[in-house]
């Protein structure tokens, strides 16, 4: 339940719609937004609340089967959300490539990836400090050692740096080093985490759940927004499906209907659906013509070599090609993706 | 188990493969490729008849673990096959899109409809004579009269005819008034139905079934092959997944991936698997841009009043428009799209 | 839309209903149940219709939203069915077990099964005669001669044979050799196939899709009982998910959920889903303790060289041990499996 | 790979094996198992390692390619492994029944559950405390509130609690009223939180996941284990497939199949698959014939006023009926399932 409050409604009525709700032993989140303010009912409401606060002063109207992602849905903010990360804006013209190694390895290997994305047109650079590992025998990742390690590459390259966070608890610590937090699929609802990443104040990219339908993942971008971030990022990456063939399926009509359902920037991940280097760059040709925002790929100089998912790391002479191709069909859709010039504004390079 | 004979093995070495082949009471598939003659062996072979195959003269080598789809796969013929359906060429640069409605329904509605496809630039016209649907109690097509108005259709427009054929029975009527047979997602395996249209001349429009793998896919390809007719164009329609919010889940990896594995053009059904109207462009877009020859599109002059399907029907305005983006990123990929006036060959039209 | 006759509406009255509903160019499909009388309208009905046949003496109702399958609908038909399949009732207190090879192969491989499979317990022999091969090149079945010497396993051991029909133009011959017609899962929605084995008279075992919804399987067998044929058994046998480790994911669940909703009776393939011989015993288990009437199973006696499926078939000993403890779950389900004694009618019994 | 040392081998030799992991770099896992000790070599070995490892004193062999689960795979501990909780043994003869609310709500509501299902038979009560809600507008649980009245009904009825916990820092607070740490489905692929509870010694259920594969579950519970605690229970809950009858699709397969690979107790969750209370006892009984050791199963008051899952709730009723049915399913399968007299301790226990 969501109570639309009057364009203008003064400080005391809303205090006063907060309070009614808290009575009942509820919680009140108040969300103001652009043209309007909202406060949604959190916890079961008696029958008789929807009522009481349409009685209140302030109170315009009082939706029971509201969408139930009031902060995230397009039907109460009809606008693109443009959100910006260390100078790069997704969710505008723009289209915004991220790109590097699954895991951080060593420098030597993160800095040639990061030198070589950054000159092909790539704004941020990825790579894993935390990994996720199916197994607890495979390789954790660097842990912080990985961060500085990103650190020290956008120091160099000026790229922003995306990398995930895999517990609450290491929030603080990741969100020091990195320009945009990511939660991957196997955390979509993990629900604590994303409390944790909405109560900072650094732009999250929230990957969709190889299981998770739609309407979970906008749930998901909910809690990071309710907790008080609304500076959410989706990203598609592939759906477990029946088909052997590929690594997951990548569902790119979640593009169109997401662009429906939300406001927010939507970017697609097509190295992990596809799960061999081959298929990256037609995957990704066809996120940008589905109406993507942007992309997140994965580069290691040694594909042959990486401690984890070589198989469908692109080498830095195919994600070259890639960038080209992508330029092009950007042109196509009247969007612009950065030329390998634009592209590297960091240190002398 | 397939042999692969050398190139210019005479008859009579090869009716010696065959023979033995038969002796053993296993039937021989003899494929005249491009570059090379091979004996496909059918049946449970013993043991040893590899080692006698080899001793053949004529016998280049036996392959125990070939491609299971020898007439099909790429491994064999390099080259994309090039299929002309009624002038109109499959697998070469042109993009080539088939429009039309779910089902005849009478003259007016089909005629409309295949002026106005036809000005837009498609280059066939589809629509439904026989219809499968899940019901017994729904409407299951005009049938003859139904391939009628489509014949006369064409005859007007220049159109060619692309419609569904649901049963042996029903084939030699179908292909009597269709320039391309097709054969629909729920009978990708009826191994009979793929049998008779392997031996009539028209190619024929595979589409992937809603549970299919790829690899299903491709053995259902080689059924239309082997009984005679290598002119199959195949069709991704999207598959069933978990997530609700679209009719199947378009999965556009196919793309790609089915042109690693065969030399057959691909085209794709944005609209059965978008379910929506509203999301068919970008799909559109989108499988253009992931490496497909064609489309098949549904479109309707009313889609509020179809018989079928009309909620994922494009009205002419909306067909017209996403033609016209279609053309964009058809450029960026160096392919054609043919425009308005090229489209048009057909009567005074 | 269902139009329900008054009980006891005279003859002329009905035929006043069909009169009606054919002027409108539409078909009547009249199915006279135990209690009442229904006629279900095929085709696009005009929005008067409904009213005007509820005008017609002796119609009661006119159902708008009746399910959708209602000469199979439990709505419609409280009791239970029970099928008799040459002296064989499914659907009653029984557990009907049917057993023998993937394919017939041979004599002596079919005949020793044959007689395995009656000594433990088994009501019917199965066995494909007419196989549906993903590949043009594996081996397709005997055909006939498959057909003949199930009817001489049949003549032998007194089992009632059930085998597949792949096509219509097969139907008349398959059904004048097995008691009970197959209609497989790659053909559930073959719906020119499920017609004509609904146009005579032998009841059908029809299998539900790998990907389809129990609502399609419903709607699959009113096909057949549209068509004229109202004796339809239905069949789970595992559906397509993301598991590998089962060939299958046998959806147990299908058995109470279609209990509910149709009145036919269901039974259980535990080989095809599971994929492999060990894990068919608890899943036969389970099949019963859900609810199932029968099971469908396959034996070999020397799965190693089973020609096809031998890596989920049953050895002899194996089909005797399961069947020992499947009679100790029916006796706690107050269901009955027949013993050794009793399922040897065949020969000198 | 994984490194099995000879019995008996002495401290020394062991010290060695991990010395020389550690100095490559790597971290070295040692399980001491029954009868042997293995040691897991965590990250990336070069190639010359097995060989220097299997060149040390007390080294048997080097399994390059063994299961990647060392502790949970059967294969290394061929007996059952029995786990208790609070007097209650998983994995033996018994089956263990866990019944409650969804979620606790208040005292009365949980008293009379927990009365109601310890007089049917149920060893164990289920109830969230914490609750794992997708969006961030439903009632989230009593929190440590739930906890304690988990805790005076268990004083009250002797039945042992279990109950879930959502992050590592509620892992100790869950831990000291809990005798069964549940891990959920949402969260098999937290592992931060897999480690916690694998670092604390009260025995955990671990959910499979909506769309794990069973490799997957072994794998998070090989990340409980290899924190140090090996006493995990695992339950199948339903995967997530096209049907829409169920909420999820139980996986009976997964019982027979997690059996022959895990020595772990095995329980199924028929109440979230079904998502109907109607066909839960079904299921239940299905889980039984396929092997489970038990269920987990949810009951309430008043279904028709649940604060969440009421529609699968069975009630009291319901709850009863369904044990005096298992209650024979297990005789039949030589298990038992207490009766009412044993199973109501609680007053002066």
């Amino acid at each position: 339940m969501i109570a639309v409050l009057e364009p203008g409604c003064p400080m005391h009525q809303k205090a006063e719609v907060v309070r009614l709700i808290e009575n009942e032993g509820l919680r009140a989140q108040v969300s103001e937004l652009e043209h309007e303010t909202l406060v949604g009912v959190i916890g079961q409401a008696g029958e008789s609340l929807a009522a009481r606060l349409e009685a209140l002063p302030g109170v315009r109207e009082v939706r029971l089967s509201a969408p139930p992602y009031p902060l995230t849905a397009r039907a109460y903010h009809p606008a693109d959300s443009r959100i910006r990360v260390a100078g790069v804006t997704f969710g505008g013209p723009e289209i915004v490539v991220a790109a590097g190694p699954c895991a951080v390895e060593d420098e030597e290997q993160l800095l040639s990836t990061a030198r070589c994305v950054a000159a092909a047109g790539a704004r941020l650079l990825r790579g894993g400090a935390f990994k996720p590992r199916s197994s607890p025998y495979s390789f954790q990742g660097l842990g912080e050692e990985g961060l500085r390690l990103l650190a020290a590459a956008r120091e160099e390259t000026g790229l922003a740096v995306v990398t995930e966070v895999l517990a609450p608890e290491d929030v603080e610590l990741v969100a020091r080093y990195a320009d945009l937090l990511q939660v991957g699929a196997r955390n979509m609802q993990n629900f604590r985490l994303l409390s944790a990443v909405g109560a900072q104040p650094r732009p999250v990219l929230l990957k969709r759940g190889l299981m998770a339908t739609l309407d979970e993942l906008l749930l998901a971008a909910e809690y990071v927004a309710a907790a008080g971030n609304p500076r959410v990022i989706l990203c598609e990456r592939g759906i477990r499906t029946f088909e052997p063939a590929t690594r997951g399926t990548l569902d790119l009509s979640a593009v169109p209907v997401l662009k429906e359902l939300t406001h927010l920037p939507v970017i697609v991940d097509p190295s992990h659906a596809a799960g061999r280097r081959e298929w990256v760059p037609a995957l990704a040709r066809a996120a940008l013509a589905a109406g993507a925002d942007g992309l997140i790929v994965e580069v290691h100089p040694e594909p042959g070599r990486a401690v984890s998912d070589g198989r469908q790391s692109l080498t830095f002479a195919g994600f070259e090609a890639m960038m080209a191709e992508l330029r092009r069909v950007a042109g196509a859709l009247d969007r612009t993706l950065p030329g390998p010039a634009q592209a590297a504004p960091g240190g002398g390079a």
